[in-house]
């Protein structure tokens, strides 16, 4: 396996061995142990003393199902701590297959010009962007990469928000049809872009493909793996039919669907915005109600949502997204919270970071509560540099400052997603405490709390929802070492042969013999070296709290965020 | 004494003793004590549980010299931590001469409108502003309030950054003249605004003054203080002739003056708006080159600033607003940076932290280097609200965040005022390490680095700062308790029997005998109570660091900030 560094101060490449405390890791557990063990964790973000890394997981490449997650690490601009971010697409599997462990960009170049790094089998090239693609879209963009480098090859990318290094910029992959999937929390793409780093463009031709210690045990557990998704109800069918956009009546039903940023925990138009109300539409119009985001995937939640035409609007339209502009926001019109992923996707922003900082902005008075129209132009803003788009484009803690607000629901300064922590605890304890930010996919206690899955929890109670988190959250940093899609987590909670499988996997690629108690001490490992990072950063527990406004009773249910500080500080106790 | 509570969330007043805690304490011991005790370290500074109290110093209301300063504390919305600012102006005197030891303003009110705080000596009542006021720049209101309360009243208030809660929003008091003073640093403006408290007047009329233990003695020892002030060279004449932008050229000379947001020590126009020069022009133009903020000052250090048919533009023009207009943003226009400050004056924003910005603005191309207008426009923005006048008006680490910058000069998000801290190493420890963020009153090392007042450590080297630092942050939060001007430090840290005399008014208004070890115990005792503050609030010492950006070399001595952290963790070993 080779690890690659890029020194964009000298434009230096040099393709060197893995280093051997990197060597047996991969994804989230690769990235945060490299971060800790090479950034100052008191640099500034963007500064030269960052450093960003891309690695696929420890399955990525291989024939596994759901196994193609990309990992990009680095100090984040949004919550000046560590960051992991993963996406789909095709990134992970190709650079897998290349043979390539690690991508490191290092340094920040002395002159103002943007540049691309180009992998194939023959090396790693440093060169100009294409001067067109400066401050272009990402849909346009990939299609001018795509005619220059190649059909077929894997793109990441920066958008116009990332040029202009702002805090919810992320970094854009990709997907097997030319369209986009985005590693998105944390402003990942504004440590790309003051690296000056345009995109990055693989092509595999020629590529050995993934060794396989033993063949025939893998291709066994990753059939087992593979039917035990097909089993669950969630991922062999849920996900598929609705998309993750079934959530919204789900959790309005729960009382846990923040509304009106976060005011109320219910609303009497949610099935506007359902997942059920998409799908019948897609279908309506002749969109695609299903497809997965790489190659491999058998969960399929994507989709084609598209105009009444027929044409495509936007993909991989998730609910926290659905959310943050349909219920937080309370814009009743999917076509237009539709066009408005498509312009967070085409401009480079965390979808999450934006839908919940429009939520801000209207509670703000910038513009009025629901109306899509206007909010749009806020995130086309974003993508012009505007003075209000640059607010709005650094995430819903600074446009919280620059209008006055107390209500901005952040935790770490990222944005809290779309599960009321006052209904649903356990991913209360999630946000406040992964070392992340506020972030649902972390521990996402949901699954426990609403879903019922791996067993109940109380939602609306405290007791057992720090224990929930933490079990998750290990669980989680595991998960996404492996490069599988964090949704897998549904089948091998509920189903054991599933989860064993997934080990089997592992074993038998790698030669090894692990037990699902090193799946757990991976886990802690990774969580803990997140933590160290984060304190020697200046983080301390109490940067592990919700802000004071879940003091507040939520309706339905009239409950409050009442963990007390010892409660919620036991969640690292391991 | 009385000890005055106003809820503003059930508007009442609660006029009580002094609490046995705060009894002996004064200025910033009891605003500080009071937040450290009374405000929940980790809640929103523009929330519920904020306080924001007034105190005048132990000093203040008697006759002696210079003893006219106002502090305020709150959490601070701009640093997150424990804030003190102080002021001149007429406040603390008439505040003191009341018998009123303390003014807290809690909660917030339901309603959408703001109130007033009007405090006789017949009562406190709580009513409406004037709504002529609101939105009303700081000027004009003052004449509306004089008007309608009476020519002596003594006010503070807020201008339209305040209402806007913009977290460089300072607190405006009015001066003998009816023109203004402000607790400039943190945003404590904000808090106001937050509590929609647009101002508070204060009649003193039948106010039975400041009862003194020891009448002779007091008289005694307030004639040696103030004769120490006149003899040393700076308090008796240098700043009442210069005004304290006598340092623009000190600093160039010491190349210490940051230039071009902090690339250069040194510039070869800064004659053109230092002291001798501003001076000239007052006497050319028949402005008033001296006076003092506020009634009993015989430093006089303030002036009337005039423009060419000598009609004022602005009072209290200081080194560190020059500083940052004139050098750090490269504007070589005297008049331009008087019509900016009265703007920031009028606004009410904290002209240290507005100019640093303009500076990190123009930095980031927003406007040009050294474009007067433009950067008179910005902060006339910050008055109309618009987003980009609510980012400058947000300070320099959210304008650096909104526009991606690195060189983003702030210690914990306040801005680093007028002294390179490479070039003046004293200075710099202070930035790093005070509680208040970079502040360079917090420990002015500039008058023993460079102006060899109590002693000379050299400033281009380490050794004896870190002590010269520690030393000066005890002696001035001893100096802030007592509601003495600061500048009372030049005097007595060259004159013994000044610094006795201090004591002995003390001791001779309060019938007490304490010594020196006393007043550096008093002083020790605030720094650790107000970092103890911080640390509850998540601070860390990874917080006492200056950017990173400091470690690029600056002209013309080719230093760099090159204290190890365990150099800078050594000022609080005590």
């Amino acid at each position: 396996m080779k690890f690659i560094r890029v020194d964009m101060a000298t434009r230096t490449v040099n393709v060197g061995d893995v280093p051997e405390q990197y060597a047996g890791l991969g994804g989230r557990a690769l990235t945060s142990t490299f971060v800790a063990n090479e950034v100052k964790p008191t640099c500034h973000p963007l500064g030269k003393s960052n450093k960003l890394i891309f690695a696929p997981g420890l399955l990525s490449g291989t024939s596994a199902v759901q196994s193609g997650r990309i990992s990009v690490g680095a100090k984040s601009p949004l919550t000046g701590g560590i960051k992991e971010s993963n996406s789909g697409g095709t990134f992970s599997q190709k650079m897998a297959r290349m043979g390539i462990k690690a991508l490191v960009v290092d340094g920040i170049p002395a002159e103002d010009k943007y540049y691309l790094i180009k992998i194939t089998m023959d090396g790693t090239t440093l060169e100009e962007a294409p001067a067109e693609t400066i401050g272009m879209g990402n849909y346009e963009a990939i299609q001018v990469l795509m005619k220059k480098y190649g059909e077929k090859v894997a793109i990441a990318l920066i958008g116009p928000a990332g040029e202009m290094k702002l805090a919810a910029a992320n970094i854009s992959f990709r997907d097997p049809e030319g369209n986009i999937r985005s590693a998105g929390r944390g402003g990942l793409g504004a440590v790309m872009g003051s690296k000056k780093l345009k995109a990055i463009v693989l092509d595999d031709t020629g590529a050995p493909g993934v060794p396989i210690a033993n063949p025939e045990a893998f291709k066994a557990a990753a059939k087992v793996f593979a039917d035990s998704l097909r089993k669950h109800p969630v991922t062999g069918e849920g996900l598929a039919r609705f998309g993750t956009n079934v959530l919204v009546n789900i959790l309005n039903e729960a009382g846990g669907l923040p509304t009106e940023n976060f005011k109320y925990g219910r609303n009497d138009w949610a099935n506007e915005i359902g997942g059920e109300t998409m799908t019948a539409t897609i279908e309506e119009r002749g969109g695609k109600v299903s497809h997965g985001c790489h190659p491999g995937c058998i969960i399929r939640c994507s989709q084609h949502y598209v105009d009444k035409k027929g044409k495509y609007i936007t993909s991989g339209f998730e609910y926290e997204t659905i959310w943050g502009l349909g219920a937080d926001s309370k814009i009743r019109d999917l076509d237009l919270i539709a066009y408005m992923d498509h312009a967070m996707d085409d401009i480079g922003v965390d979808s999450i970071e934006t839908a919940v900082t429009i939520g801000v902005a209207m509670d703000a008075g910038v513009i009025p509560w629901g109306d899509g129209e206007a909010a749009l132009d806020l995130i086309q803003q974003i993508g012009k540099g505007t003075p209000l788009g640059r607010i709005i484009g650094c995430g819903a803690a600074i446009t919280g400052k620059c209008f006055g607000m107390y209500r901005v629901p952040v935790v770490k300064n990222q944005a809290i997603p779309a599960y009321d922590p006052r209904a649903v605890k356990g991913i209360g304890i999630t946000y406040a405490t992964t070392p992340m930010g506020a972030d649902h996919t972390a521990g996402y206690a949901t699954a426990t709390n609403i879903m019922r899955v791996g067993g109940f929890v109380e939602p609306l109670k405290k007791e057992g929802n720090v224990e929930l988190s933490r079990n998750l959250q290990i669980a989680t940093a595991a998960v996404d070492s492996t490069g599988m899609c964090l949704f897998i987590a549904f089948a091998i909670l509920d189903i054991p042969e599933g989860f064993n499988a997934l080990i089997d996997m592992i074993n038998a690629q790698y030669g090894l013999s692990l037990t699902g108690d090193d799946v757990t001490g991976l886990g802690m490992a990774v969580l803990k070296t997140e933590r160290g990072f984060n304190e020697r950063a200046g983080f301390t527990k109490y940067d592990d709290r919700l802000p004071e406004f879940f003091d507040e009773e939520l309706a339905p249910h009239n409950t409050t965020w009442d963990f007390t500080d010892e409660e919620i500080d036991e969640v690292f106790n391991f």
